[in-house]
């Protein structure tokens, strides 16, 4: 049975854990974290941010519960009338010291409506994992997407595949004509109305999600991070950088949902590089390992075949 | 009498002038030219950056003019039926080395259109100059306001304060309550219809807002280019190019557009700052200056006033 308290706790100690797990991870930085509230609203939030850690540079790892009247841009949006709202979830961007080492994003958050008038409610699920490193060759998805499936077909055979092609076209740069990085799982409005699965088998997918993302996380760092990297690593990790700042202030939903309707700020933009840089028309040289990484940086790239 | 080859010729000898001048005045970097043409339209541009200069980091000037039929987002956006349009002028950003001296940003456009069923036509100009100074204090707009109101007051004596204000909401960083930079002058959608001036008096008007360009500029630039700074100025200096990129990629509606309508990436994204850092939650100390520049980024500040 449905039940957000229960949800928004579960979502605490996925923060709990996985900030802990990070911190295991780093070796050096710890969180700071910082409690809000919602001026003149309801709910609010533990942003959490971790700096200058030996493996992750800038990451945050965000939970928050929030409620009021659903926003009417929102209502519209939906098709729905005037009617409150629940939304609680987890969201994550790491930043790491190491160009070898990938950016990685979650989010995963449950939302309720309940109708003014008639008191109708409704509920769903949204979210997902996506990897963005700043190098990629052919088999740099394959982890992530190996893992993804595998918590995917606990619920849904036709899961994965259908959630992988959401986020090829959810992180997309439209205006570079680039995927955000090797993409990953995404996923909205996941209900018992829309789906054939019952709330608690939807619930169990969504937890298996958020359980996937620090194996997943490990993976890639315990890999990469002790790789030797130069100055040339480093500038093209800044150009990259340059990039998800372009995915998150042009294109992110979430981001743009966040800064049109008062969130915290600070807390949305949690998932700003520490820097970036721009060069006007870049272009890597042929045959390098940067002009190797814009070729896969492509929709509908099968990551599961054998390398 | 309206002649958009006219127009169009002196916006090209605008750009031509403003090259030249800030080559000179940078007396180390010159302007790398690209042209450009639109794929499967009308027109094109002259995309012209300059970086790693003694006075300019980095910085662009472009020119374009372009031509085809309106889309249909902005037939509907502006209330017309089916229509063609040609649209003419000159944008520029510069990014300086050294953090005393100013963030200056410059367009001037001219847009046509003409109903395909009346064949109808209509015209107007828009444009403006803001300044964003990494420091601000009491007397950093000064000089700027001074000169926009000369410019603005040879044609209407009503047009610096109604444009001042302009600038103010325009060019304001709502996530943030803070104002881009010092403003400037902002207008848009001026024609012989809405003003009680002729398109010749317009035009004038716009012209003498292009001249008044490189004086400002030029006094900015040689009153700080030699101050000496620190580490920590330029710490500063790329937290503040960090906001420049969330008001450009958030807010600007010329960057939205022109990267929702394919425009070409590397000229619309020629206003990036070589470098943008990103610190969360990030306070000055009390009493330095960099505290008492945020208390400057506020809406109705009179920068005419005796310092």
């Amino acid at each position: 049975m449905r039940n957000k308290e229960d949800i928004t706790n579960w979502f605490k100690d996925l923060q709990d854990n996985i900030c802990q797990s990070l911190e295991t991870l780093d070796g050096l930085a710890s969180f700071k974290e910082d409690h809000w509230e919602r001026p003149n609203a309801g709910g609010g939030g533990r942003s959490r941010v971790i700096t200058n850690g030996s493996l992750i540079e800038k990451g945050g790892v965000n939970f928050s519960a929030v409620h009021g009247d659903l926003p009417e841009k929102i209502q519209n949006a939906l098709g729905f009338g005037p009617s409150t709202f629940y939304a609680t979830g987890v969201s994550i961007v790491l930043h790491p010291v190491n160009p070898w080492v990938p950016i990685i994003h979650m989010n995963v958050r449950y939302f309720e409506t309940e109708s003014l008038k008639d008191h109708q409610s409704t509920y769903w699920f949204g979210g997902g994992i996506d990897l963005t490193p700043h190098y990629v060759n052919a088999t740099s998805g394959h982890y992530i997407h190996q893992r993804l499936k595998e918590a995917c077909d606990k619920t849904d055979p036709s899961y994965y595949s259908r959630f992988k092609k959401w986020a090829d076209n959810y992180f997309y740069i439209k205006h570079r004509e680039e995927t955000r990085g090797v993409g990953g799982i995404f996923y909205d409005h996941l209900n018992e109305e829309k789906e054939s699965h019952s709330f608690e088998d939807l619930w169990e997918f969504h937890q298996n999600v958020g359980k996937a993302f620090i194996p997943i996380y490990a993976h890639y760092a315990n890999t990469n991070r002790d790789k030797p990297y130069s100055k040339e690593h480093l500038d093209w990790q800044r150009l990259r950088r340059g990039r998800y700042v372009e995915f998150n202030l042009v294109w992110d939903r979430g981001t743009k949902f966040g800064l049109d309707t008062n969130g915290r700020t600070e807390s949305i933009l949690m998932s700003m590089p520490p820097q970036a840089d721009w060069v006007y028309d870049h272009q890597p040289a042929a045959g390098t390992p940067e002009a190797e990484s814009l070729k896969w940086l492509k929709k509908d790239i099968n990551w599961l075949a054998d390398a």
